[in-house]
């Protein structure tokens, strides 16, 4: 049975998909740009993930949150550096937040899990 | 068994009702204001759905969304401009509107298959 | 079998568990103080719980809007004051807060349910 | 010479006008909705300025925050009461209010120097 | 003596030419796919610059409001059409935009002016 | 004659004094909070200031993003490391985010002539 975090992939992949084949350029070339802005370049991929964590954190988008958790925690990113990002997010996006941070420390238990099997 | 749209359609409606029951000005004339923007002006009917539907989307409502899709819809919008209403959204608001594009094209998808039956 | 407001109030508090166990400082302070801020002061409880609300409400934070709509209850608000609450939050924060709305209504009336149980 | 309140009271006015001349009835009734939803209802309409006030702090509206804490002064709101409202907008809403305090308590400040001429 | 529009221009214009000189790669193509997005395609040039202004509003971005402003008058937008547009925006975006309403009408005179001399 | 940087930051000295001085205890512990959420911990100072300087940009906080360029300017950050920040900053918040990246860079370059006298 596939997990969370699997289903969660499946969904992002199959709509991603269907998204590029309706041939839309500007899309395409967004979807583009946001696999190349988090390469290495001046800054680590490390610390870009983490830019990229807190930024969907205090706009508020779990899918996005996800997507950063799961390339932050594939880059070697801790529980703890990944908590002191979140806890900027809550210092400067407000309480409104912390339902976020739930989902998001739930999620990267999963991580943790589906990595240890 | 109601399609998905269906059940949308059948919550939506019953909280407005009891929304509307609840007997506050404010709200009802919200409401009512909602309709009246949306009818035929200086500008028509279809380009008002598409400011409804790249303001919703900016704004990441989902519900939002999938009311003007169906607007759209009905309206003869066709799914290109649609996608093209929904690159500026992704362009203007960026990134973390990607997941309600992903949800959109699925909704119009179910939309889609709804009048083919 | 627990009640939809249960589960919330359980998830809530498991996940608030874990992120305090996390010992990041900064995030519980920032717990802490959400406690302490609704707290009488120069305003009454009653008056901070509709700012916590309101407040929630135009962020569009429905976990956020539950926990208001909870508190606020126990508090001894009336579901008009709710309502007013909420219309202001409409009026400012325009039609991306009906959804809210709709499931705020929804939310209120399972804890005028349970408190008759 | 006009002071910094009459000046933003005066340009609010002065562009009000021309947007409700504009003959516009979608923007007539929103305008027309402002004034009534912050009139005496179920909730008092010291509670409804400072509701209006919190909403405009956590949304980062500076017209509107100055707004709603000129009629909050007139309505008999104390510092106190107004900073406590804050409080809890920055809060729930972040260290990004943090200016926007910055301008409030130097607008409220004008609104007392205001009174005691 | 230069007027508000062209002072506006050609800060902007300053300023985006010493971004383009710092020779980041993202930012590059975001600025290239901010030209594309507004051309002929599925939707009418004058539709599309409809769009981007609505957006703009909901998100209260004044700068992004001007070009928006600028692009729609030189295509033959007319008044009403914009305040038709602003009215969605004040509806689904709430009270919170019509500072922004304002700051637009103000600068839709300045163009009107600019054009008649 | 004192120069933008120093405009700015006695302005907000002097708010900040005036802020801590209402002896409000919620606001003076976020004003705590916002200093020890941005010391070396598990992450270094720099990566947190660019993490706070990328919240700020895409929640649109012109103050807020000066403060976390200065931070991060007297951290070593190099142009470059915060053109990066900025770039992320734009294509996941937008382009609603390129006003604030003008800003950002004239304040940067403000900085650097502050440093070269």
């Amino acid at each position: 049975m596939p997990s969370k975090v699997q289903k969660f992939n499946e969904y992002r992949q199959k709509m991603n998909d269907k998204i590029l084949a309706s041939d839309n350029k500007v899309i395409k070339r967004i979807f583009n740009l946001d696999t190349n802005a988090f390469k290495e370049g001046h800054l680590p991929v490390k610390t870009k993930e983490l830019l990229g964590l807190v930024a969907s954190a205090v706009l508020r988008c779990d899918d996005c949150i996800q997507y950063h958790l799961e390339t932050a925690y594939k880059n070697g990113v801790s529980k703890e550096e990944m908590m002191e990002t979140m806890s900027i997010a809550n210092l400067v996006g407000g309480t409104i937040v912390i339902p976020h941070l739930r989902k998001a420390l739930e999620y990267w238990e999963l991580l943790e899990e589906e990595n240890t099997l």
